[in-house]
């Protein structure tokens, strides 16, 4: 098979390897269904720092080291970063990255990112570019709500459509070899605008999105969705998951057997008073580390279409009248 | 010579080739020096949309739409898209590109964008993942004015270390072949943060980010400056170029008979009162568009380092009392 397939996929021929992941969460994280899965929970909300995005910067710092750490020391010279966050201009990113002197390819792909990283890092090492690379993002309930939506001391109330932002950080380490776990295949997303402007529910936004790259992937390299253990998007919550599997059904794949959601797994909605379920650039960082990456690694799943989602507003557009358009990408996870 | 050199660049084995550059500016660059080289220069500021955010996606659509145009119908299906801009969540890049359909890598290096997308963009051609990619950014004065500072309505007075956000965007077509201009190399950027905290002097910021880019390339490579034509740093202005040819000294290197700066040539600082130069996404793109690759492509200038450099604030770390760490991103572009 090429390199290059279908309409906008990549198959790698000598597929990049997730050595390690790692999860660092905060304390709501820690309570929800996935809580003993994560590597470290932060009780402390502000990580012993002074403000919402130091917090989230020192969760990503956090990450990569453990990342690396897990990897151990034949990968320990990593020689890129592929990292983001969600809020205006990557601060968590480039403060929380600084200290580790490494060069850093910045990505905004909103939650959609920790797909566009692990693709780009594959991409990379595949290419002969590097060794090791680095793929992390991060999220923070306040400094998101801060950046989106209200400051918390407001109090604001929710609809039910409404996510809750994931407090934490999710790191790979990718090399061409090592690991029980490899990269592929790979569809990046086309930015998706079906008009939707309401920035409080989100899965809407992006469900078209999340739809169109499963739907090409499918096409791309001619499966259906039963040649996955598992299809497993971002953060579209519940409310994304029906309008992503009714889209779907109308372009004839029904992926109600495959389908998993980040944002649905990683709290208890009802216990846990998430709405829709979890979102943000950590959300499926983390679940991938701590959840789907184990159950490849140890062969209770073959193949997953892992495909995190992301929302492309900034209050800026939101304030003007704007719609929130989404993006998907999609990457294909092994097991080896 | 092997991909991966020395400590932190790569050497393209295959060149990707630079098929096309596409300018589009605004009034104020338009009567600048390079005035008469840009593509098309647009009278009105709001490029006839109804905000700032919209005028720079409009440039953004109008300079990719010329991109491909100008590379002509072999180069017309270009597969996936490397763009950002300064905007908080790239709002002008995720609407401006949403039309052209397209698979989007949303990236963010502050104004050191277009160098990212260059050197991804060429590490994609490369690796037989995709023909035809397109590599672009932009900015816009009003948006970038409204996002990091203040309204324009303030008329709020600037200091002399100041610079003036350029208006626009440029766009290029990269290919495995085509074209009188290849990437050669490219040497990723580190995070560095000297502790300036002022952001109306971002060539402080970013000249010590420059310096150690440079240095780095020089030494990965084992050459000196008289390798190249010019080292062509983005947007230190005049108060960065000084503190960039002090630091390159330091660590033995003269960089005074090389050294340009796309933020200087790009607007007449005395007579177009823009203080300390151009600064923006747009404005090492639309320079390297306008002014320097055609340079290249006729042979006047052989092989040059195109060293975007950004300043990695945003208001809330501004405003949080935090650093502003510099990114520079180099590429080194050569005739052929």
């Amino acid at each position: 098979m090429e390199t290059i397939v279908g309409k906008q996929s990549i198959q790698f021929q000598q597929s990049p390897h997730i050595v390690s992941g790692a999860s660092i969460v905060g304390k709501k994280e820690g309570e929800g269904p996935l809580g003993k899965l994560f590597d470290q929970i932060e009780e402390d909300p502000m990580v012993g720092q002074n403000t919402w995005e130091e917090a989230e910067s020192a969760l990503q710092k956090k990450a990569a080291k453990l990342a690396m750490e897990k990897a151990g020391p034949s990968y320990s010279s990593v020689r890129y970063l592929f990292a983001g966050d969600l809020l205006g201009q990557l601060i968590a990113t480039s403060f929380g990255l600084m200290d580790l002197q490494i060069p850093l390819f910045g990505l905004y792909g909103a939650c959609s990112t920790i797909g566009e990283a692990l693709m780009l890092g594959a991409m990379t090492v595949q290419g002969g570019y590097s060794e090791n690379v680095l793929a992390l993002t991060s999220s923070h309930f306040g400094s998101a709500e801060k950046q989106f939506r209200f400051p918390l001391e407001y109090g604001g109330q929710r609809p039910l459509a409404a996510t809750w932002t994931v407090t934490g950080s999710g790191a790979f380490v990718l090399a061409p070899s090592g690991g029980k776990a490899r990269i592929s295949g790979a569809t990046p997303g086309k930015v998706v605008d079906y008009g939707v402007k309401d920035s409080l529910n989100m899965g809407a936004c992006m469900a078209p999105a999340a739809c169109d790259t499963i739907c090409q992937h499918l096409e791309d390299f001619g499966r259906t969705p039963a040649d996955y253990d598992h299809i497993i998007t971002g953060d579209l919550g519940s409310v994304g998951q029906t309008i992503l599997l009714d889209l779907a059904r109308k372009r004839g794949y029904d992926l109600s057997e495959q389908h998993l959601d980040c944002g649905m797994l990683i709290y208890d909605a009802e216990a846990q008073d998430t709405h829709a379920g979890g979102s943000g650039c950590g959300c499926s960082a983390v679940t991938l580390a701590a959840y789907i990456l184990p159950k490849i690694e140890t062969n209770q799943w073959k193949r997953i279409l892992f495909v995190p989602t992301g929302a492309l507003l900034s209050t800026v557009s939101f304030n003007e009248g704007q719609s929130v358009p989404g993006i998907a990408h999609a990457v294909v996870i092994e097991h080896c």
